[in-house]
C-alpha cells in the first residue's frame, strides 16, 4: 500500500457485466464512501483478459477486486495480489469452490483481506452472516435457493402452464438465462455454491466433486399442476446439513410445503435459510445475482475492507422528519342500515378527494357494516374524511381506520 | 488491554434473561472461538445494579458487555468504557435510540468498536447488513416487524379469531408478552427500533420523539375477519422512507396484500425489508428477540469484535459427505388403467418399507395417472422400490420422482 495520501487505489480485474457495472458504482459512491471510511475510492486500473497489465495495476492498488470469472488467471492474479499484501474481493464462485482453501490459507498467510460476498446469492449478505453474526451459532442446515435463473424458470411454468423449453426461452428473452444456460438448469451453478456455504457453515473441507446435484430439465408442466393440487410449491433446492457425523451437500428440485420459509419465494429471486438451535433459523431473500445487484455486493466488501469494522459514521445529511404522508387505508363503519348512507359517505370521501378502491357491505338487523379500502391519499386528508364521516347521523359508531400497504411485490 | 496470554476477557453487565443466556453461551463457544479467533473468550466478572464493582470489572476486562437495561446506569458505564479504550457490545436498544449520537461519537473519538446487533430484531443481522453490505447503496426504505409480542398477538386474532385480550393472555401463558406489555402493546418498542434503524439507513439524525407510534389495541377482531375477505394480513409495521428531500419514521398497524415480503411473517417472528435501487430489496427474518436468541446476536459482535475482520478460518473438523440421506418423495406414474393397478404398486412400495401419505389418481381413456407423495425414507431404498415399479407391466412410461421438502414451518 503506497497511497501517502487520503485515496484509496482499487484495481479491478475484468470488465464484463458485474465489471462494468461495479466501474460505474464506484465512482458514484465515492463521496459517500468517504465519508464512512474516510478514504475516497478510486478506480486505479482494470485489466480484462486481452488488455492490460495486471502487474501495473496491481503495482498502483491497494485493493484488487477480481470480477474475470472461470479459475485461470483469476486463480493466479488473486494469489499474486496477496502474496504482495493486498486485500482482495471476489465474486468467483467456480474458483472459491475449486481452490477455496487454497486462497483462504494464503489471505490467513498473508493477513490480508479475502472477501467474496458477491460469489453467493446476489444481494443477500449470506457469507457476512455466516462468518461472523453466526460465528457463535452451531449450524444444523443450510436450504438455499441460489440460482435465480432456475426460480424464475419454475415460477413462469407454475404460474402460465410452460413446459421447460418455453420457460426458458421466455429467461432468456428476460434476461434471466444465458444463451447456454446449460451451467443454470442442470444445477452445477447451485452446486458449487452450496460447496462455499457447507464449507464455511461447517467448517470442514468440501470439493464440488462431493456435491451431488440434479437440474429442473425434466419436470413437466404436470407436475407442476398436480403439486398445485397437493398444496405444493416447486424449487431447486440447495440442501447442506449435519447427519450425525456425516455431512450431506445436494442439490435438486424438490417441493415445498406452503409454510416453508423459501415457499413463497418466486421469479428471479434466490433466499438462503440457515437453522441452527441457539437462533432457530434466519431466513434471507433478495433479487439474484444481476450486474448492479452483485456489483452492489461487491462494493459492500470493498468498503468493510476499507474501515476498522463497526464503525458508526457521524451523520452526514440533516432530512427533515416528515409526519403527513400517503397511504391506503381500510375503513370500517357502522351505519344505519338505510337507503343513500353508501351515497352520503361516498360524497363525504369524494369532497376531500379520497377515492375508494374496494367495498363490502353487509346488513345487521336495523344495521349495516360498510367495509371499504381506499386508495393512497395524503394522511391529513383521509383524517379530515372521517372527522367528518364520524359526524353523520346515520353513524353507529366512531369510524375505524387503518393503514393498508399498497406496493404489490414481485 | 492488558491481556498477556491468548485469553479475551469479556466483562458483563446485566444477569437477566439475556444475560444469563449469554453467560451459558460464552463458555459453551470458547472453544470453536478461539479456532476462529486464535483467542480463548472468558468472563472476566459480572455486574448487576445490585451487584459487583463496574470498575474492577472494567479493569480485568478486554471487551465490555452491556445487558443491563435502560439508560442509566447503562450509558455511564459504555461511555467510562470506551474512554478507558475496551470494545463495547450491547443489546439496548431504548438507551441508543436516546443516546445514540453520544456513544457513536465516543467510539470514534476513542477508536473503539461500539457494536448492537442485538438491540434490533433478534438473530437478523440488519445492523451489520446497514453498515457494511450496504454501505454502498443508497437505502430509499425501510419496513420492518421489528416487535414479536404483536405480531404474535395479531396472528393468533387472525388465527383464532380471539379478541386482543384474549390473545395477550396467550402471548403472556407462551412468554412472547411480558406481565405489563405496555410498551409492547402500544408501539413503543418498535418506535425506538426504527429510530435506530432510520438513524443508520440515512445517515442523518432521529431523535425518538420524532417517531410517531400507534399499537395494536384498537384492533378487533372483525376488521381481521374483513381484512380475510379482502385477501389482506394485519402486522404492526415500522416505516422509515426517503420522501423527497425529508424523511418519514412511523410505527402503526397496516394491511399487507399477499405478494408483500412481509405478509407471510407470523407468530414471534421478526422480518425487515430494506428497499433500494442498486439492490431492489432484501428482506431478512427470523425470531425476534428471546433470551438465547439476542444471546447469540450479541455474541456474534463480540467475536467481530475478536477478529480482523473477515477471516475465514481453516477447516476444524472433517466430515464425512454423505450421498444416501432421508428424504419424502413426489411419484408420478403413467398406468394402464385396469384394476388392481394402485394395489401392486402399493404392495412394491410396502414390501421396500415406503409409506404413502397422499394419492391423487385420475383415469385418462385406457390409462390413468397415479400422483402420490410418500413419508421421509431413505433415498436408496425409495430408489430400489422406483425401479421394481418401474419394471412393471402396467406401466406406460418411466416412473418420475421428484422429492419433497417435509419439515412443516410455524
Amino acid at each position: 500500500m503506497t497511497s501517502s495520501d487520503r485515496r484509496f487505489r482499487v484495481g479491478l480485474l475484468g470488465h464484463g457485466t458485474v465489471g462494468s457495472a461495479f466501474a460505474e458504482l464506484l465512482p458514484r459512491h465515492a463521496e459517500r464512501i468517504e465519508l464512512i471510511t474516510g478514504l475516497r475510492p478510486e478506480l486505479a486500473g482494470v485489466v480484462t483478459r486481452s488488455d492490460g497489465s495486471f502487474e501495473e495495476v496491481l503495482e498502483r492498488s491497494d485493493l484488487i477486486v477480481e470480477l474475470i470469472g472461470g479459475v485461470e488467471p483469476a486463480r493466479d492474479y488473486l494469489l499474486r495480489a496477496m502474496r504482495a499484501g493486498r486485500h482482495v474481493v471476489t465474486a468467483n464462485k467456480q474458483l472459491l469452490s475449486r481452490h477455496g482453501e487454497e486462497l483462504w490459507e494464503t489471505a490467513r498467510a498473508e493477513a490480508v483481506q479475502l472477501r467474496f460476498e458477491g460469489a453467493v446469492a446476489g444481494v443477500i449478505p449470506i457469507i457476512r452472516v455466516l462468518q461472523e453474526s453466526l460465528a457463535g451459532a452451531t449450524v444444523e442446515r443450510v436450504h438455499g435457493i441460489v440460482n435465480g435463473t432456475t426460480n424464475f424458470i419454475l415460477t413462469e411454468m407454475a404460474r402460465m402452464g410452460m413446459t421447460f423449453e418455453q420457460a426458458l426461452a421466455e429467461a432468456q428473452r428476460m434476461g434471466y438465462a444465458e444463451a447456454d444456460p446449460a451451467e443454470d438448469v442442470d444445477g452445477r451453478d447451485a452446486a458449487a455454491k452450496m460447496a462455499i456455504l457447507a464449507r464455511l457453515a461447517f467448517d470442514t473441507p468440501v470439493r464440488l466433486d462431493q456435491v451431488r446435484y440434479e437440474g429442473i430439465e425434466h419436470v413437466q408442466p404436470d407436475d407442476l399442476e398436480y403439486a398445485h393440487e397437493l398444496g405444493l410449491e416447486l424449487k431447486l433446492i440447495g440442501t447442506a446439513e449435519r447427519i450425525g457425523d456425516g455431512l450431506s451437500v445436494r442439490v435438486h428440485p424438490a417441493f415445498l410445503y406452503p409454510g416453508h420459509p423459501l415457499a413463497t419465494v418466486s421469479g428471479p429471486f434466490n433466499a438462503v435459510t440457515v437453522e441452527s438451535e441457539a437462533i432457530t433459523e434466519i431466513t434471507m431473500s433478495g433479487p439474484g445475482a444481476g450486474g448492479p445487484q452483485t456489483a452492489s455486493a461487491v462494493l459492500g466488501d470493498v468498503i468493510s475492507a476499507m474501515i476498522p469494522p463497526a464503525s458508526t459514521p457521524p451523520t452526514s445529511q440533516v432530512l427533515e422528519i416528515l409526519h403527513d404522508v400517503v397511504s391506503a387505508f381500510y375503513l370500517h363503519l357502522e351505519v344505519a342500515d338505510q337507503p343513500g348512507v353508501l351515497a352520503q359517505v361516498a360524497q363525504v370521501l369524494a369532497s376531500h378527494q379520497v377515492s375508494v378502491k374496494s367495498v363490502v357491505q353487509r346488513g345487521l338487523g336495523d344495521q349495516a357494516r360498510l367495509v371499504m379500502v381506499v386508495h393512497p391519499v395524503l394522511e391529513s386528508r383521509f383524517q379530515a374524511a372521517i372527522a367528518t364521516i364520524g359526524g353523520l347521523d346515520v353513524l353507529r359508531a366512531p369510524p375505524r381506520a387503518i393503514r393498508v400497504l399498497e406496493e404489490e411485490f414481485g
